[in-house]
């Protein structure tokens, strides 16, 4: 495939305390930008994946300093639109060892919260491109976002394109009246690839289960359109120190990746976006390999723990150093 | 003197490139804290004056550490009130030369903003004090916040204080539906002490002349509670050299100070707190020398160009340094 | 108890090489203030007790950036006072791995180091408060400071407060003609609570014994009036990975922590006296649980090695998640 | 004129000094890409034409970034190639006051100093451009560069596009045996805009005159395809105070700018290359205002100096304003 | 031994981006000057032994800072030359955890580079000096450079120095069209002391053995000059973790160190040069105790992992501290 | 004379806040060495002077850092000695406009102030040196440091060196009990070039005289041994903006510098102690022209207002070019 990847939610501005500082002691904060799916759009053009970007941002100069830290990283950001009264913004206080990292966000107002239907000319947005990718955030802002979501994903439907969603459940989001299974099931619906955990499922869906497998069977047996479902799992065994691993269910067989021990990490950020971007990598470059699809979505998200920022920043030849068994001793020179 | 100064106002955390960096450059931002009346407590603190601040902000990190930052220069900040979804922010992209400055406000839904009437005990918040200063940034915010600055003012007059008021007049705020001529005047009235500028006294009272003195003389003509009232005058040689001077009226004669060349300017966001601390210094301080106490606050202002952030860290020896003719040229060592 | 506890010591400018550089390399120091005293101060604060810190700084800009740095974090400092000819420094050249840290005290002539009897109003000093905490360091700086303990510790216990002591022997001090043993226990028989270890139990005292339990009975035996001593044992793995666990006699019974493992650490200066305020925090607001208390400060200690700087700037609400088992993997958002 | 110009030529790392220290002082440097002809490429896409960069950079980590910096500003930077052993890099150490700044150049070998002839595929770089943009600098660096310089205006001619050219004289350059005289004609004859001065016309070209407005006849006769050239002024007062005009002929008159006074300069690397951008920026969207255009030129080369990096991060509105008498002096808040 | 060890190579600006950043994020690097040999030089002045240091450099602001950071640490370098076009770059990315370091060489052209026989007066570089040292990379880098090696070590043979030589095998040198195989013998003939691995005892003189001890049994049969040969081995769990140990064979007897844990790494570039600082401090310091001298080496190379920067500034006493088993833990106050 | 010259003074670790900050706001302190004498040192060695530094530092890492940020331009200090128990320090708080800059110092107990008479063997420390050079800071420290200038000025004078002096007169020092006119008279009779102002003239010896051709007169007949007198000029206009100029008297005739304008100043400190360097320069490079001399010594001075740091970094070729008309306003390239 070498159309583009359409991925469409809100971009923040990230705001971070240097060096390992607490919030009240930083007189500097260090500045990026990112947002789950932002994120997604950025590792596939990594991976060499033409990629573009759909969000609205207000018309000033943080608007413009957030698509263009995106369009630095190859992702087309043309078709997003101006609009909203403020940038999305977030911080993060990075813990380490036995104190856990912080995030606070500040995403009221913003031109994604604001989004309504009919703002994005949809047609427009997709022209040319094979696969839309949205996440359960964007209707976890407002109700017109939610709708907004919904008209995306019917034009794209209408015209073709793979969907794949990523769950996204964030506790603190979902404060407009109505809840995750009031609106995510019809949004779903439209989906070909899931990536969720237990408690999404449940909450989302009401779907439960002891069993994995069987959790995934009724997954996919609610939304029939699914071609495969993807799940990760992270123990955290400090706030520098943790495991991580990934699931892949293509309707038939559970694929499950090695587990990654991930000590003295730098950023664990975006890690599950990370995995996004590598499953949409291995489901569109490799579409018989379901098993080396998730060993390529987990290796990808276990580097993203080792590079500072929301975006991973790494390559598909990196990636695939890692599935080899180059565990990160070696400089290369 | 010796009774506090209450400052009521917003306080707001402050984001700036380093380095005369632009914002779309930026990859760390310094930190701070300010705001208009919070900027005036912190430097009556430094004058050796008790001062305590009043305001709303949320009960999370930022909240505190904007409090913590007040609290550092010795400010009493105990009775302010947690509340609101967020903590307002700005942010400032310094200019150079021929590029002028950039101011980014980002402070909807802010504590402030939100404020109602009820929410702060103002018999507790003044209590002991002998000086309430607010300044026109409050009202424009939102009809609550207007409502809950009169609330203040009823008290602080029923408890006798003495009320001044800065105008600072933002073209980009009052975006409620009224305007600052429905809403200011019934909150002059209660002002003892006024600090504003032409544009301001024809948009907030209709008044205008085209004499200061005459200018003067109807705005006292309008709030007889008025005893002084002061104004500022700037120029904009370059973004990094001003000329600056202030006059204050005693209701019976304009004393003018002296006008200061800027050159090489830090940081001018304060400029006109750090005046209007000055003025309160002086009139609590020395209160038969009103030549003296213009002098002292246009210092003050001068001094403020040279001190990053928004709080003027400036004591009342180094101020008079200045007023006795040390331009800055001497090493103190 | 919502009385004040007051906290007597010095305070240093504290300079360290920033990103693990060696002195000798560096060309920016990050820059704070702390000293164990000052550090107990600042944590109660976090943890919502009222403190109060009382030194003597000489009357320049760094003494007064030291009580600022203080008075930040809500402790109160204005009835500390001025004096001494410079402000005590230390240099902490972080270690990592196998290169372990070094201090470098440069702490002579400063405000406590030529403190003498009278010059602090104890009387003032203690008003109001219920507790008074002070360090073996103080009187280990000059022979005058260790007159001014004992004026400080008499009139504390004349008003009857309660008295603890860290006995924080420090080798390189001790320098000025008098031994530990000759000057600490005519100070120590004022404490009620007493933390220490086997080194300083024996230099300070001469009680020596080969089981915990019979040193702790010894030391109990020796000063009636304490009511609880608290002993913390420290492994170091390396420069970057510790062990810590403590252990509580309340004359009754040795009640030991959990052992904490430590990856990772930030910053190990002030894990003492970390637990130091962990300890009067547990014995003042929970005090039938002593076991409670023991792990409370083993876990606020644990803590610190995560916060940069002296200041252990962690609160209650996370110092109880840690010994709820949140062992830092969790992001909280 | 909506089609894009494309500028070609060498981008290096650029690397200095932090805060005015010397090269020896240095423990770290500022990092940034730059280059002539780039450098009107990013001005001109901040302006809101469509622009697109050729140039050859080596497939590595240097490489990628320094397109990546390119593109982050909205240049189209697809059909560059890859190629070389290395990227070229410069360093400057800025100067201040009565210290000058320095430049030291590492060129060698690079990308673009070993293109050959048909390593670009010059049908498709400039596959629906309008004009083409290159400087003295690439003819400069190697034979091979000057035959490949010659091969694309030969191509360009071919297509149609308007061809401009900066003679860019650099005395540390033209060091592979042949001289400015003999190589710079030929190319200069494809050319229908050309920036040059006095020093550059006589060398290049031989040709000299007292008066500027003979020596623009005379150069103009000599190349009769040129329809505008343009000549710029600069008096250096110090290293952070200049003053900067230009002067425009069309071939019947010279128009000359207003004289700006440049105080408190960040940085005046690409000051001549924000001057070219405008001058293509006027010829093309103002093509009848000669007089504008040059006024627009030498505003926006003035802005350049307050902008950090070779790169002009200002709009036309920014530019706009300048030009309306907006000299810096106010807060736009 | 007190008279000198000269050290002969080539020095490069070493650039590094910050913080763990990626090359294409970083916006500042971090400069150093390094390289194999200048490493011995310095790391041998922090023991107390005299060193020199011979390279040449071009006679511009950076060659000058070269020279200059190896002097700051007391090496003598008044006898290299000035020469070349530039000076040798490398950037050093440093990996963490799962993503390994990589090494970018900008070394065409340098000094050393284009180094030629009789542009350094060999007798007078060689005055009054005890040992000669210098390692494969300078062959590595051009043929004329191998011609002034191999002058040199004639001049230090003739002059009865002893020499000793690191193979230092680069995969990315050797481009210059002659094989190791073809150059490294004859220059090795020269050599008493010598540090290789089993790499390049095959790549260089076709030698190969499954057993360690066969191995060096056959190096020192082909170079019967050979006193003593040394060899490390490292392990690289991942790119902050590596475990390290090293072996000498005198002819005799192999001794083998301890092997060292290395976690949390801050640098791991130069190890290997302070294990052969460390060599020849054992060999000339205590030549009767070939088994203190490897421990020796290997604490040194294993300290150097926490020190930044290419240089090993560690002493002689916390070489000796590490090797007593004082693994970092401590704070030494 | 190629002979070195010996500076004989206190250096001290300088810290100052960066980029304006005042001292309370400061989370990081710009860290470097400096001190009169060792600046006078280290510009020798730029000029291409040999030159020797004795000072008595503590055995510690500062001592070693400071006499290693020496070396690291060119100065030999293997004569300088070890002892006291810590090493001075300056705070250097940098105004800017109309904020003047603050020195505090922290010198007390320091190793030049407990220097005693017989701990440096002067024999050895100024063998083989042609000039001594000292100033009047070291006797202001105590009467041993006084005693000991005193015992270096009998062996210098006794061995035939020249020897110069700065006055350095600073008002903060000299509170050991003894005036400078009880103490500096003795040490001056030994000198041959002297540089003052009236202020130290009057307080130091008693002599006054409104002209300056006067007051030169005099203090050459008071001391005979001159055979130069030098004074330099300063007006502040700002904190950023100073002029400069200087006067030598050869005992026949005034020779008066032109007067530099000094704007956008980087740091001032040392201005004097540069001068001093170049006038050793012109005195002993070419004795027969000094008006040259005291151009020369003038134009060193402006340059060293334009370098960060104590030290002037700036070279004969660069001083020479200040005087040749390069006002800075030219990038070198």
């Amino acid at each position: 495939m070498h159309l583009p990847v359409v991925c469409f939610g809100e971009i923040m501005l990230r705001l971070s305390p240097p060096d390992g500082l607490r919030l009240v002691q930083a007189n500097t904060f260090d500045a990026a930008y990112g947002g789950s799916e932002a994120n997604v759009a950025v590792s596939l053009a990594q991976f060499g994946l033409p990629s573009r970007y759909i969000t609205r941002v207000p018309n000033n100069e943080l608007g413009k300093s957030a698509l263009s830290a995106v369009s630095r990283y190859g992702v087309e950001t043309a078709r997003s639109v101006w609009g909203g009264e403020r940038l999305g913004a977030y911080y993060i206080e990075f813990g380490a060892g036995r104190r856990g990292s912080k995030v606070l966000y500040d995403r009221q107002n913003s031109g994604m919260a604001t989004l309504e239907p009919g703002q994005i000319n949809w047609r427009d947005a997709l022209a040319g491109a094979a696969w839309l990718h949205w996440s359960g955030i964007t209707p976890a802002l407002s109700e017109s976002a939610a709708a907004a979501t919904l008209e995306a994903l019917q034009v794209a439907s209408d015209m073709g394109l793979r969907i794949s969603c990523d769950l996204n459940y964030r506790d603190k989001l979902w404060k407009y009246g109505k809840t995750p299974a009031q609106v995510m099931p019809a949004l779903v619906e439209h989906a070909h690839v899931l990536l969720g955990d237990a408690t999404a499922f449940d909450l989302f869906f009401g779907i439960e289960a002891p069993q994995t497998e069987d959790l995934l069977q009724r997954v996919a047996k609610r939304f029939p359109k699914l071609t495969h479902i993807a799940m990760t799992s992270r123990a955290g065994l400090s706030a520098s120190h943790n495991t991580y691993k990934g699931m892949l269910f293509d309707g038939a067989q559970v694929f499950e990746s090695r587990t990654y021990e991930l000590p003295d990490m730098l950023d664990r950020i975006g890690g599950g976006d990370a995995f996004m971007a590598g499953l949409i990598f291995g489901l569109t470059q490799m579409p018989d390999h379901p098993h080396e699809t998730v060993e390529f979505a987990v290796a990808a998200a276990a580097l993203k723990h080792y590079v500072r920022g929301d975006f991973n920043l790494t390559t598909e030849h990196e990636v695939r150093a890692l599935m080899g068994g180059n565990m990160g001793g070696k400089v290369s020179r």
